[in-house]
């Protein structure tokens, strides 16, 4: 016999531009422009088992409520969006026992002095993760991805153990370059997201670029740690980070030294390193990384 | 004070094209094209906080220890890949307790009957992933991505609750369309996996073509339901199906009706549907999912 | 002084899954899955230069004509429905006295026969361009793109010439691949589309499969030429052929032979090599390949 | 019989990041990251026709190529890296009468003040486009890719043209969104390139900025006169402006007004604006645009 087992489901990529017109310090219109997905579970055996839909709030309907938040909220930050979103869904289904809002926040700068005028930042996405628990309430993970970060020196690998596949040569000086992915799960569903998420991002950007580095595994602890050092509202932080190898390329068949100023930068494989910074004194996460 | 948490470390993305020459019925070659990842983990805490590798099995290492091994394996399955690969990392290196690979494998179709001419089959992507734990053994996990299915018919939704935010109208007759990504778990680390793999994926389609639809959910569980059913070696089935709405088109303003012929399909928001189907006697996945 | 120069204007990417209920050959459904950008050119100074639109068919009327004309005409060969819409944008708007309509078609297998089941077939996409002209009538080009295709022996690459930053060995027997994009123009806008479709593709294939290659030009001759040959309603191939590089694995450090077995495909850099055949009677495109 | 017509062949997307240690004002690095592309056209009948390669340099050549003159040239424009390369394959070879370098450079900000510290730039990517005929000599086209802008007001769009198909409603307020490609051609190949990129970005947000639009023909010729009008060094500027619309939320539903405060994006269709402002006095493009 077979059961059903975990479930869940929800809408994903509902985008979302909104405009708070006038809203800007000088009197010009602030933007959010957003990706929202989300994602319901609880007692859902009956569609599952039999298509009785009675406790299904339709995916259509969840894409209609973001919508209908994000013109009530205003131009909020996406944790705003995402609380109240995921409360939403949690206390008007009585079937539904947890939701899960992710928003994607892309970001946009002022072209000039007119005010309506705006062109988009490709640094980074910035993203926002709501978990409410029909239990333990809400839990809140923010995060970062697409950020591409590079060191042009300060970086050794060496010391590693060699077996009969190893041929990798070691070296004192090489490029460090990664795709940041981050996330961080704050303590309490209630911070300053706008102040927190630049500290964290700030932080980052500082650990990455002032530690002196041994492994990019070094370099990651340094940024997690760092995050949870200044920013106190974070208890934990995860990093995914591509290790974007740059290889020197060999210019001795053309009679050319080549001290380290041109590089190939390899598209696969890549190295993937993954790891977790963690405060002491964090509390449980429960759901928060559902 | 901040702390390591988990963490895990690999060589993503390498890709391999193993020809076994005159390896085919007609003595044509055959060939695997493969995409492969491996991560490990283990006692990795000192290159993390101070950049000490001497634990540090490097990527590169695991990138050529790949090659190595299609090498000396040969033309096999995914899954022989992956548990050699696995079982290598762990029992060679004393501070790996864990090594995961996942192998995807492209699919080609020969071309004539020359025996050396093939054109690459699109229609899906086979994947397997082995996890093997220093202690608690290999466990095997197979699947599909990328497998998009359509039914023109047989497909209803209506019943759900309707809220103030709901405005989607019933339905008695719908395009259902989905594109599948499934994982399922086998018993035991030992199968016919050419046999299973082709069994599942026959399982699977005829699920979704024979069963009539009052939901994604159903069809879900109605897919999961047979592989377990028709596959003895697989024990849990995880499926992940985006709902990809087709839309009827409104030609009424043109003078013209519409019973179901015109239809246009949305890119973004889409439904995610996700779910498990589980045989009640299920051995625990240990870290087979991790 | 800056004046106005060639431009035109279209609606780029309008999906439509055409259902033919009951129109297969054993009672099942028939599905065309298109992807229809149209582009109009003409006296459009107005626009340009003042803003005044009363020249402009708006693109969205021009994605309503596509709806329209999907459900006027049916299931037809993708070059049938570029032919009546090009028609159609410039015999009924004076101002537009050229229209490009491209259809990209994606393929569907039956899956069993309940006659209402398709998986998508990844192997390739069809392609049908028309443009019409006021004045020159209409012509035809169809086409493939995305389909790779891989020969594991019968390729050789020797006899280059060497300059000072030439390092590459000469070869007799490497693996040639590609993913072929073609582009073939008709001799005239009325041709037995399906069959002169199917017939290219064998050809194409056919001359990939049994030609002997000494480069990747050479071989992309022989399809062209084939093609023609093949298909006298085709008068011109145009391909581009990006040459996808398989590498032998170096694997002597690891003391194994590596006899033509194991190869790595590379992503970046690739060979991009672009040629026409043309039949030594062809007729002046005049704007067919606008 | 079958002739062959037009061909070139080439490498395409040869990474490159070319370090210059030192160079920047503070004493830090500056950093080149580029995308090259080569593409050589000539009397390349013997390939084609025989396999005989005795005149194909090869597109491994080819990548050398680019590799030796990044390193001899430096960290210099990406305009200068394309004259000195095409000059050097059509002056080199004597059966290459034409060669086209194409360089797109990645932006990068550094990151504080360690001067080896940097954050990719996604905002745009840079263009630069030569070609070199062996008679005609050299010609450069610049460009931007991927920068997307969008105004929240002064943009209308009426009074276009009704016909069966028409459902669109006229609006004198709607977002204008629009992600630019541009290309610009230079009156000869000797210029300020950093300024004159320079110029020719700002104009174009400028007058993207500052016009009242009725359309976005007519806005896309207010950015093309004004980069020539502002950077004398350009003769002729093409654009392509796919039209990212941004679709009003109907709210009336949920009883929520709607003032042009809540839209959503759409991914397809999409309307696709192509033209050209050209200099009175432009001189004839000769193959630049080849």
């Amino acid at each position: 016999m077979v059961q059903l087992g975990a479930n869940r489901y929800g809408k994903a990529e509902v985008r979302v531009l909104r405009v708070a017109r006038g809203a800007a310090a000088g009197g010009g219109d602030l933007i959010r422009d957003w990706n929202v997905s989300t994602s319901l579970s609880g007692d859902l055996a009956a569609t599952h088992l039999t298509g009785d839909n009675s406790g299904v709030l339709t995916t259509d309907t969840q894409k209609n409520t973001v919508y209908a938040f994000a013109s009530r909220l205003g131009a909020v930050e996406p944790e705003v969006l995402g609380l109240d979103l995921a409360a939403h869904f949690v206390t008007s289904q009585p079937q539904i026992s947890r939701a899960r809002v992710t928003v994607e926040e892309y970001g946009w700068d002022q072209i000039g002095d007119a005010g309506h005028s705006f062109a988009r930042n490709g640094t980074l996405t910035r993203v926002a993760r709501v978990v409410h628990d029909a239990t333990g309430g809400a839990s809140v993970v923010a995060g970062i991805d697409g950020l591409t970060v590079l060191n042009t020196t300060d970086s050794e690998f060496w010391g590693f153990p060699r077996d009969e596949y190893t041929t990798l040569a070691e070296t004192s000086d090489r490029i460090l370059a990664t795709e940041v992915s981050a996330r961080w799960r704050y303590r309490a569903p209630d911070a300053d997201w706008a102040a927190a998420f630049a500290g964290a991002r700030q932080a980052l950007l500082d650990a990455f670029s002032q530690t002196y580095s041994y492994s990019l595994q070094q370099t990651l602890f340094a940024m997690g740690s760092r995050m949870i050092a200044e920013v106190p509202a974070i208890c934990e932080v995860r990093l995914s980070l591509p290790n974007k190898h740059h290889y020197l390329v060999d210019l001795a068949p053309f009679g050319l030294a080549n001290d380290r100023e041109v590089y190939y930068p390899g598209d696969r494989p890549y190295g993937l390193i993954e790891g977790t910074a963690l405060a002491d004194d964090a509390p449980d996460p429960g759901p928060a990384w559902d």
